[in-house]
């Protein structure tokens, strides 16, 4: 079912592409990550989104630890077919500060400022993560 | 004015980093590319975004054959540092095939389909860039 999908796409050097989650309803743009194409097979087959860590080197199953899955709703390619746009129901926050968009910091008369605050403690979030997680 | 923002990006081996351009009232995403340290510094001067090609190896003043430019209305950077999201007036189309957004193609019924038709004939477009051009 997503070879057609995969098989178009232009992956870099690392085997990853880059993927833009937005949430599908308000087009908010919660966060861009990377995606292999076993994370992509993942992704279309169980309808939670998986990305890949590069910092882990593995599957990043989007929640697994948080709780704050996000639900894939769509998947777009781009016209160069490097780039993937993600249409996700985002469960509570993408950002793990606990701000609902990882980007929450803008210019601002020539200073970066943050103009998002966290809607959750990030700590608490990760203990009720860890939590969630031994039921899971 | 742009050095406290392009000071805390953490580009990658190139030199580069991710930017989203999403059009900052209806919020659709428009397209994904490249920018450099250079990029960043002369769209935030101009209001008018400029990427840099990686085919070409340079700056890439978006509509600068077409047109169809894009401007600048906010800059936003994520929790890790590693990628933009560029807020932006988009005039006309952002994508070469014509359409508005690049993301004009999503798995549908485990195949690839065109869900967005061209709103401009690119080879119109690409005329009209190079007549408009050699005014410019």
């Amino acid at each position: 079912m997503s070879l057609p999908l995969i098989s178009r796409i232009r992956f870099n050097s690392q085997g990853l592409v880059p993927a833009i989650a937005q949430q599908f309803d308000t087009k908010e743009v919660l966060m861009m990550a990377w995606m292999s194409a076993e994370s992509i097979a993942e992704t279309i087959s169980t309808g939670r989104v998986c990305y890949y860590s590069r910092s882990r080197k593995g599957l990043w199953r989007k929640g697994e630890s948080s709780g704050q899955v996000q639900y894939l709703v769509d998947i777009r390619l781009d016209c160069d077919a490097d780039a993937l746009l993600l249409l996700v129901e985002q469960s509570g926050v993408a950002c793990h500060t606990g701000r609902r968009s990882c980007f929450y910091r803008a210019l601002r008369y020539g200073d970066v400022v943050e103009i998002e605050a966290p809607e959750v403690d990030p700590e608490a979030l990760y203990t009720r993560k860890s939590h969630a997680h031994s039921h899971g």
